[in-house]
């Protein structure tokens, strides 16, 4: 028998376990990921693996499954630098009297960047490698990421006031186009129109929104029907509903990533699924500012691609996707009136393949399967916590806890080694956060 | 100036923040808590105390908030041996072929005595010092705890059918009263009755339990008003809801620590705080079983004490008491429709000094107070996941991983030392751990 010469590739990661994501609820035992520069070229068993493969670099994970990198579609990173500053308030007094006013005094290039910093820490210490970002200043956001290695699709605002970023609406769109030529040949960030909501953005903006983001070929990121009272003040103003008004406005389409959709009519969920508009559920935010909640299993069984955020750290406290997965698959139950709704395997999903989907990037990342980014989240499932273990996927949705990442890859690059962070200078970012907390903390008058 | 000699003590503690429950809301910076044999002596400023005491052993916790050990006042810490065995099932298919047909072949003394350890293992690494114990022998389960050094209340469970663990209802009582008086004079260890709810518990046992309370001076600990279902059925039977059944039978008083509670009209909610009955709010487990949604703000404002706990672990599916008490928040915001409800403040009374109000043990546990059992637990808040910090508290229920405690102390006697468990046989647990692994996979034919 004559055996071909192994082939030479980059990195061989052996595992315990191998979760694709795709094929659907599978859990592969001893295999092996083939990365070779930034792709994943293979997944075999081990022993076939080591035949077939000359790796420059082997990781051996005996007690870890291997996950697809996960992926946060709804983020506010840049107020990462303001988690916690105020808590257990009405939304309004929350924004009107403490968000608002800070970010009015440090908004800014350095700000973000700082922020942004911090947060892909946080999201690549809990498994975390693509975030979909939505803020003020997305050049210097985009600039960070790039940066720094992390993917990123960033949002490009778009608000019917003057802010800091722009003055009128056509400056909106103007930096919008720069900021997005100048990732137009980017390895890892991309962007998407931010228009930040219908009670915000006029008819003429949203039309302006249809038509760019079709030209460059663009997502367009959303918050929608967040609140009951945001669906009745449109009521009141147009007659419509929002999700009306953007039907109307031809919004209503693929290239929709809609979040939080507390307010759904089984017609909306509908037309959601026959537009391929894909929503995105931040559970623990509408809990903590009480928006209402997200019909997840009926979106699910509507159809409807459905992902998963969490949604800025002054309203959730944290980026732990591991944490909104959870809460996620949870609360779907109880709204659902159903003990089997929202498994574990579907929770998953919604935390990988279909935040993927969302942002039009199926087909290189949310699952680990050849020829696909290799952004990957290896999860230690030996600890006392997780044990004993009956079956991987419901053990890493229902009682994993972030900190039990150890590894993590995006495309092929490793970010984080046996917990440590592999290229971020941890000791200068968290003395930069230290510096925003003290001038932060002054300015909160609140 | 004559100063008087420093006073010779155990332990002195000192910490960049003390969060002592009692009084209400208030963060100590750089506090020291002295210790002497199991209580507190003092809780004074860190320079003072340096003065004041000579300890013979000195801990610095430089960038720790110490904090009472936290409460979980409704566990069924055997069954963490069942952990994730069978998620997203129907309550009934979940319940008759999964859990009941393996528990019926594996329940016994060795059973329940290697769940519970591996249950304090991971009690202790998440800051939890005291357990409201519910399963059956409560004999070996006490042991256990004992032997373990881990504070509890032991349930003795009355349920009107034959176990493995008494064949009669007169031997319920018997054993109920044999166990009661084993542990009669434990410093750790108390009991309370546990009747499993009114469906499976005649008047006739809830009248000797409550006679039988009374002369044992002890709690009774019971499943109520768990779902819509179980007051419709009992509706259809008798007339009456459980809470009015219970009531006829004069079991609403200050010894009940009723459990779950998703169903309650404003007038249960009013008797309650009139008879000073505790309820155990399991957010969570409620979830997950799609039990409902209990009302948890409208029973703070009723003035009811409000304990949580995280149920057993094939229903939520772990013992992070941090978790719980996150969730318990986020979830009544969005259940009140208030985002300033059930705040940080107020979620951390019930995971502590509402906990032991619960138990009858408010003299001894739940906050840092001299006098007090010396049971605390040390939270490390440097981790970039709780940067910046703002506001302590806030930063503990919103944004605080388990994985973050690093030391714990029960009466005194330290129990987890930079992480590391300090008198407990973790090889050996984690392989008595695998051993009924593989039993229980081999009898789970659901």
């Amino acid at each position: 028998m004559s055996q071909s010469a192994p082939q030479t590739i980059d990195l061989l990661i052996e595992a315990r376990w191998v979760v694709p994501v795709e094929p659907h609820n599978v859990v592969l035992e001893q295999h092996a990921v083939a990365i070779d520069g930034e792709r994943i070229v293979g997944i075999l068993p081990i022993a076939e693996a080591r035949t077939a493969y000359a790796p420059r670099e082997r990781v051996e994970l005996g007690e870890h499954v291997l996950i697809p990198g996960l992926i946060n579609t709804h983020t506010h990173n840049p107020m990462t630098l303001l988690r916690g500053l105020a808590d257990d308030l009405p939304l309004m007094v929350w924004l009107q009297q403490h968000i608002w006013p800070v970010e009015g005094k440090v908004i800014g290039p350095e700000f973000v960047r700082d922020g942004v910093e911090l947060a892909v820490a946080e999201m690549i210490r809990g498994g975390t490698t693509c975030a979909n970002e939505n803020y003020f200043f997305p050049d210097a956001i985009g600039a960070t990421y790039r940066k720094l290695g992390f993917r990123a699709v960033v949002g490009l605002p778009v608000i019917e006031f003057p802010t800091a970023w722009a003055r009128t609406q056509d400056e909106y769109f103007e930096r919008a186009a720069e900021t997005h030529d100048s990732f137009r040949h980017d390895a890892l960030v991309r962007t998407a129109f931010a228009p930040h909501a219908p009670y915000t953005v006029s008819d003429e903006s949203f039309e302006r929104i249809r038509v760019m983001a079709d030209q460059l070929d663009i997502p367009v990121h959303l918050h929608l029907h967040e609140t009951a009272n945001e669906v009745e003040e449109e009521r009141k103003k147009s007659g419509l509903r929002p999700f009306q008004r953007l039907q109307k406005l031809g919004l209503i389409n693929d290239r929709l990533i809609a979040v939080h959709m507390t307010q759904l009519t089984e017609g909306e969920m509908a037309a959601c699924a026959e537009a391929g508009v894909s929503v995105v559920h931040c559970p623990e935010s509408n809990l903590k500012l009480a928006s209402g909640f997200c019909p997840a299993e009926k979106l699910r069984k509507a159809g409807v691609n459905l992902a998963i955020g969490t949604d800025g750290c002054a309203s959730n406290n944290d980026l732990d996707m591991f944490g909104e997965m959870r809460t996620a698959a949870l609360l779907a139950k109880a709204v659902a009136e159903d003990a089997a709704a929202f498994d574990a395997g579907y929770a998953l999903r919604t935390a990988t393949i279909q935040g993927a989907k969302a942002l039009g990037l199926e087909a290189s990342i949310g699952s680990i399967e050849a020829g696909k980014q290799a952004d990957l989240a290896a999860v230690r499932l030996s600890d006392l916590e997780t044990q004993p273990l009956f079956h991987v996927i419901s053990q890493l949705v229902y009682a994993t806890g972030r900190h039990q990442v150890t590894d993590v890859w995006i495309a092929g690059k490793r970010k984080l080694a046996a917990r440590e962070l592999v290229d971020l200078d941890t000791v200068g970012m968290l003395a930069r956060t230290h510096a925003w907390r003290e001038r932060i903390a002054s300015l909160d008058k609140g």
